[in-house]
């Protein structure tokens, strides 16, 4: 199977589905990460060109972790919007990773770039499969069942379905703690521990379900519907 | 594995969920079916007693097309109410088929049979593992997940799973059948083909997943959740 | 009364309210059918061009099946954004059909281009009675009252009202055939059969208010509210 | 055509949807109203017996203002529960009224009788056909269209249909005042002037859709929907 | 200001609100516990009475952590149901603590007994108010602020509210660890540990607001509102 | 304390917080008001500039009432877009005034300018905060608490905060008068008393706090929440 996580900068899918990925690519399946900003106003010290290539090696990284390919897009952290350049870019990347499902970030997060990028990536699922279209990578053949992300807090998501991730959870710490830059950063800006904060959220979700640590996720329930929750690991 | 599916009336069950029961049996599951009320309001012509006695047959014969167990616990149609003695004889009911996976009634049912019905089989989920509530079957080890039913129309459902039923749909017909007496009430009361009437909601939902036929569920959100759509056929 | 369906591609408008622009027709109201996008992907074998061209005949014949007026807006299929330009024209086109009642699409509907021309089209509902904003065609007088279309599958729909289209549902049907490239690419790309596929939608929704075929429909709450089912034909 | 509206209290019925009562009979409907308890503890200084001997004396002078039939339950008031019994009474009286258009409160009504009047009224509408439910009143031909009411500063409640009740607000007004011993009750226990209190209801709905006064709606979504706002008057 | 919660077994109130209860206590308010079943069911070794009676007594430690009273209701554990005695029961106990802001399960909690807890104790808020209504203790002047309490997993529970309790955080497991029997039982039924397992909620609810601990309430929408989140400590 | 209350018109905060607003002021708080538009259409008589021109003295006298500071980003009037630029200059603006809390339109509010407005305010939240985000202002050191003001009819909001206005209603109308030609525009456009208007919605809301007059409010609800009721005055 190949599984795409659609994060808009680099570390939040480690976050929200880390766990996840971790146990696609530990059962043999191609992983592939992809990243819409390149988190340049992430440093309290850095310059935004310094930040970012940083945080484009930590992205690698974290990757590196699992075996999964990386697609860096690269637009400005903060300013991700929903143009027709952007919509394509998002169907080429797409259709470069091929995926049977993907995980993308909901409606209702926190972070503009985060609700944008999501909204683009769901918005891109049927045309990624129409030939008309031409990018530089061939049309899908088939429409990918989209999994969306939980958020910080779990704040307005309702979980349908849950992984256990307990056995990975260590993995899932590795891939957090390569982007060391916004462990500093977080303490700076916010003032919290980057693995208890993360540590926080797999607990709650896995408490519901009796595990130790999990990830939660509901799938897109617009037609047409692909898959359910036996696409999960 | 276990499977449990709890209607209010002979035939409920059938139309919400007949074709996923249907597939559990075909792949050697053992599957009960449980109806609180007799049915005994459900004719033009019959009296109480002679209808309950008809449809009672009907509820076998249906359960017998896929080699399901029946419980018939025998309240009054129209007239089930959430009080402890019917709580009781449900966690009873539930415990004699101990099953991993229950069907039930969804909250937001247009029937008060149907709505009641759900509401003690939910509540019913947690005291049937309590040792200290003693009924004539013992308490069951593990808590079953919970799969909320599809109703007429969809109204106020939006599903989480679908389950592809096209190879089972004949079998669902046959179960179906079955209830040859309230094909004829259906006729006299709204005037309706009873097949057709069912058709038309295994299809719509069938069309969502690009199935001929399909059914349509939720889990039961809440603590503790014990599983997912792995649970389905 | 006069009457406007906006629709995304061609056929959405067909799909969605065919039969009860019939029946507005039938009664001898001005209906008009305004498309968004020129439909220019929708063909496995024609170019965009050629497409699109196709498409633009087929939504006139169709249009003439119920003698409704066409506005053809031409934009991109897949593409279509929400910017000043786009807004600016569709407040032109509406102020056109100058209609009493506005037939849109949802803001969860499966498809970008559904959603972001319903969102432009809700959008316009004020503006366009405004004087100081200049178009060809002048400021309408009064707020037109809106319905928002069903969609396919009826997901996350929950209809307010029922229109019986069971005595047009012929002409409904003429108008999907008028489409026929989208018959065939339907069946090439999903394998589908259209107007089997169609009747799905109005077979489930009519079975709730009692009719073999019925389209739904919720009026948008947002204040002003113009009118109520009473519009509906 | 036969309306009933179904009310808690005395005087709900008139605060929810009084003027849209007097519309209906106005126009030669015929109008029942059906009061579920007798208002037993509604006053400071009377006895049970005294209060409930008043309130229902100034029931009948509200239902005479627009020539309403009046059916009394007598229930104790803050008691009303969903038991058999109750059920059965319910059947009985809506039987007697034989509506094609019932109103009832809403599932999330502040007031506990509300709610519990409500769902008892709803789990009613199918039974009130069932010929082998034998009451006093013989079965009734068709399932009723319900309506839902609107609530106390319309808490939890988004209205899909208003009635312009601006021609009609004097009657309505003089159907509140026959009410006039919880005018006292109302000064005394919350300090508000009565005609004031329900004129903000009135006049924020009315706000919506252009009128001085409007009572707002819902339909009762459930299987099978026997029709619309064009019930309404 | 004198504050209750009401929970349906011992420990509920401490697990979903055991730190803002100590936070009005160390300000001085007065705090009553009052707690619906007796707990009876909850051993896995002892009898019925046994359990009961552990459980009192590990409540009444519980409640003087913080110098609380407590109102033991002693219904039946897993049986609590709403009925006329219990509507009237809980009005009385309401009076004797006669708070201003009482804290309530929710409606979805997962727990029968919760759920129906919430419900009774809610529908008791403006009957606790009425002279006519008479029990031990008198009506109450006014009707009293309500709060709804999270849940486990805090399942279909959205946050109004959050109370920062990291400063009491050792008081709330002061109070949760008197309840030992719970500790010995979750581990036989669940296998979890009592205060790991409290402290998984606290922790996600405080990453919210950025706490190291915090309670999460919502406050009943319903008319009257009585206050808001400046009633809690 | 700061406070910003941002408007897509001039107007808009008078009618949805003006009251608030004004006690914030009357207390010392320090108030800012930031309108989006010209307001350049909102006239049946004057030509775009003049009518721009004339709104900017009524904001202005409208501010000063309160000795509130104005911040006037001047786009066009029905044509508010969320774009890289707009962010940009919105970012800016809110440095500018740098509030504890911020009082914005909500995502379902009726008119576009408002929604969009909403939206692209509750996105800088958090970009607000970042250095490397340069702008004539330079970055907050905290993000502001987020209240979601009401709309017009209160279509879709559900009040979480009430703020009892009655002792500053009269500065309210103050407020709302200095608009003046707005006043003349409703009554030419809609046919409506300006006052007259705005007071059903704060005597509605004020209705169900027990206050003549209120304004109703929520927290936005996503990570981090950075505050609650106590921040309204």
């Amino acid at each position: 199977m190949r599984v795409l996580a659609i994060g808009a900068h680099p570390d939040d899918v480690e976050i929200l589905c880390g766990g996840t990925l971790a146990k696609y690519a530990a059962r043999g399946d191609q992983v592939t990460i992809m990243i819409a900003t390149n988190g340049n106003v992430g440093s309290p010290v850095l310059t935004k060109e310094q930040i970012a290539d940083v945080r484009r090696k930590e992205a690698e990284a974290s990757a590196a972790c699992i075996g999964a390919d990386l697609i860096w897009m690269g637009y400005d952290d903060e300013f991700l919007f929903h143009d027709r350049q952007t919509r394509m870019a998002f169907i080429n990347a797409i259709r470069k990773a091929s995926p049977d499902v993907m995980f993308v970030h909901g409606s209702n997060d926190y972070h503009p770039d985060h609700r944008i990028c999501g909204e683009i990536a769901i918005d891109c699922r049927i045309p990624v499969t129409v030939p008309l279209i031409e990018t530089e990578y061939p049309a899908m053949a088939r429409i990918p069942h989209v999994f969306v992300m939980d958020n910080l807090g779990g704040v307005g998501f309702e979980p349908e379905h849950y992984v256990d991730i307990t056995d990975v959870y260590e993995t899932k710490c590795r891939m957090i703690r390569s982007h060391a830059s916004q462990d500093e950063w977080l303490n700076v800006q916010y003032g919290m521990d980057y693995i208890e904060f993360v540590t926080k959220m797999s607990s709650v979700r896995g408490m519901v379900i009796g595990a130790r640590h999990a990830e939660a996720f509901r799938s897109l329930p617009a037609y047409p519907v692909m898959g359910d929750a036996s696409l999960l690991p």
